[in-house]
């Protein structure tokens, strides 16, 4: 009878629950054994907290353009179902009686200057991303010593299949940014970067290259943090040029410890630097910057090009032959729901097309300022750089 | 004047924030700019979390013994101060009307089967598990297959200094195993292992070797994962060992993969594994059940050898002078606070001794079941290695 008794608890737990729509199964970003958030057949997601002591219970971030109310049930769990959501990698959480909280079924990525819920939901049809069985490469960190903020620094360093075995092969090296909020892990975590580079060099779509991951924030000795993260580097008045810290360590630090700890190419052809959002307005204003060591840029869904090209930029887009001399590939794109940047893009390809400047527009279809348009960003750009 | 008003409220609000204690400063763990948690001269440590509109809230986990109220100040701030805790490592958050939440303010690391926050106090005078300015050693993501999984599992690998220079050098390897409910990031995030050992081989205190570190849950394809962390391998029976899954990985799975991708050496005489409180019994499991792969091992906070050695252990300690021969190391170590551990210590070294089974003990003063235990664990452990 005991027995009989839980069984009969069980069966009413499950059908209590009531939020499993048709073929539901967990999300793939799910904590282990999570089983919810639930993503139905449908692309509809329930997302479910148990806060039996809420008063009140949200959904919030990039699932929901405003916070949305979640229902609480009898057993203090509270949930909702949403539309379908934009597939992609969204942040997200619950805001309990206003308190910001992870969802503790979600893994946690770090986003907006600290670890964040996030929910990854597939694109029919679209598996470039994903861990294939093709070599892989690794992604290893390399800490070094930063004479300009006096601090031992992370970054992340991806390396090609066949690295430890090519012994002497030197490589060319991509710089490659997260956005405002974001760190180091964000391009192999939330973007998956490794596994896209390894199936395109499984394909024989790129050339084997490294790729250098660092986190875009830097202080010199003594200098005040701001609070937040702050966009090092970045500014979005058009042509203005302006030094940065973090510029000194990519330049002074960063590059010097990756050339003698990798076999690296170290002259400025093979040598490249993207970023998005917040880090395509680092790397603008680095290559820029720095063209006698960067030849290769991409602009991830953030800086584009434009104003005044004779004054701005110091000088280096007046002369479109010139440049298009120096400067291999100059790479910018952006999601088709990222309307004003969309715009921007036409302006900047008129611009450039006008003034005879060679470079790449990249529209990424039906996506928006998230992870999955900047997936589909780097496996585009990838197969264009160092041929 | 409005330059005043704003430093006046500036001034104001840091007079309101009260809870700074004499000398007081933001704990090494805390998230980039996060003032709270603070850590005062004497060791007490002061809490914070900004929620406005809960009725009670509580600190809890490893650095209360039971849920500490934490007091509401008029603009919402909860706060409590509480005794110095034992130095090292420990997971807390945040009972907010009883719903378990991260302090926003901390980092995370993989604890309870989830990102959970952590405070990392200092050890006065103790310094050996910072990064030293030394040659490090890089930590690498490596994917491998799993035929017994059926899934890409990833494990993290510690190359020591001069691994990508000294190209025909093989190294021996360390695998090196995390507790119930944390993951393969625990050992270099939580325990600082590589900066433990960059500081050994610094010292010429250790010879050089790979690390290993795997999470320790394993489910064959179509086995249904229990919910939460499984111990997989982990008995408390004494004397018995039996197979599991987490054990074929190991042997099937992962010493292949590292050994072909690693220059290792591949030999038992050349393959240690330990492990801490769960890792530390799936060591002992998986040693004692394959001694013709490993021949030195480590036992940290958890197993300890008891019971009948005529009859438990598969037999393979009923003689002491071949089980002397075919270990190397067989080393058990526990913190003087983990008291229930410290009776089994005593009682596995009157036991070893009596057979004339050479063995370690070690017991690390003044600390408990948690990290710092572990990096001193591991920093006795390594220089015996691979002697």
């Amino acid at each position: 009878m005991k027995h009989h008794a839980a069984l009969l608890t069980l069966f009413l737990a499950v059908v209590a629950s009531g939020q499993q729509g048709p073929g539901s199964k967990p999300a793939m970003s799910n904590l282990m054994n999570a089983e919810y958030p639930r993503v139905e057949a449908n692309g509809r997601v329930t997302f479910r907290l148990l806060a039996p002591k809420a008063s009140k219970v949200q959904l919030a971030g990039a699932v929901a353009a405003t916070p949305v109310d979640m229902e609480r049930s009898d057993n203090g769990a509270w949930s909702v179902t949403i539309p379908p959501p934009a597939p992609g990698f969204h942040y997200y959480w619950f805001l309990v009686d206003g308190l910001q909280v992870n969802d503790p079924s979600s893994d946690t990525y770090f986003g907006y200057g600290r670890p964040t819920s996030g929910i990854d939901l597939p694109m029919a049809g679209e598996d470039f991303y994903f861990p294939k069985d093709v070599p892989h490469g690794q992604v290893r960190m390399h800490w070094y010593l930063s004479k300009t903020t006096g601090e031992w620094r992370r970054a992340m360093v991806y390396t090609p299949p066949g690295y430890d075995l090519n012994t002497r092969t030197r490589y060319p090296v991509l710089y490659l940014q997260h956005g405002a909020g974001e760190d180091e892990t964000g391009w192999t975590k939330q973007g998956h970067a490794n596994f896209i580079i390894d199936s395109l060099l499984a394909q024989k779509k790129a050339k084997p290259f490294i790729v250098v991951m660092d986190k875009g924030y830097a202080y010199r000795v003594g200098e005040r943090p701001q609070t937040g993260a702050r966009p090092a580097g970045a500014t979005r008045q058009p042509g203005v040029l302006t030094a940065s810290t973090f510029e000194s360590v990519i330049t002074d630090d960063l590059i010097p410890s990756v050339d003698k700890t990798f076999r690296t190419l170290t002259d400025r052809g093979h040598r490249a630097m993207a970023g998005l959002s917040m880090g395509s307005m680092q790397t603008l204003q680095i290559t820029l910057r720095n063209l006698d060591k960067f030849s290769w840029i991409g602009l991830f869904s953030g800086a584009t090009v434009n104003g005044d090209l004779d004054t701005g930029y110091d000088g280096v887009l007046k002369n479109a032959d010139e440049f298009n001399k120096r400067v291999h590939l100059l790479w910018i794109g952006a999601g088709t729901t990222e309307t004003r940047l969309m715009d921007a893009l036409k302006t900047s390809d008129e611009l450039l097309t006008k003034r005879g400047v060679k470079h790449v527009i990249f529209t990424s279809e039906g996506t928006a300022h998230e992870w999955h348009s900047w997936r589909r960003h780097l496996n585009d750009f990838v197969p264009r750089l160092f041929q």
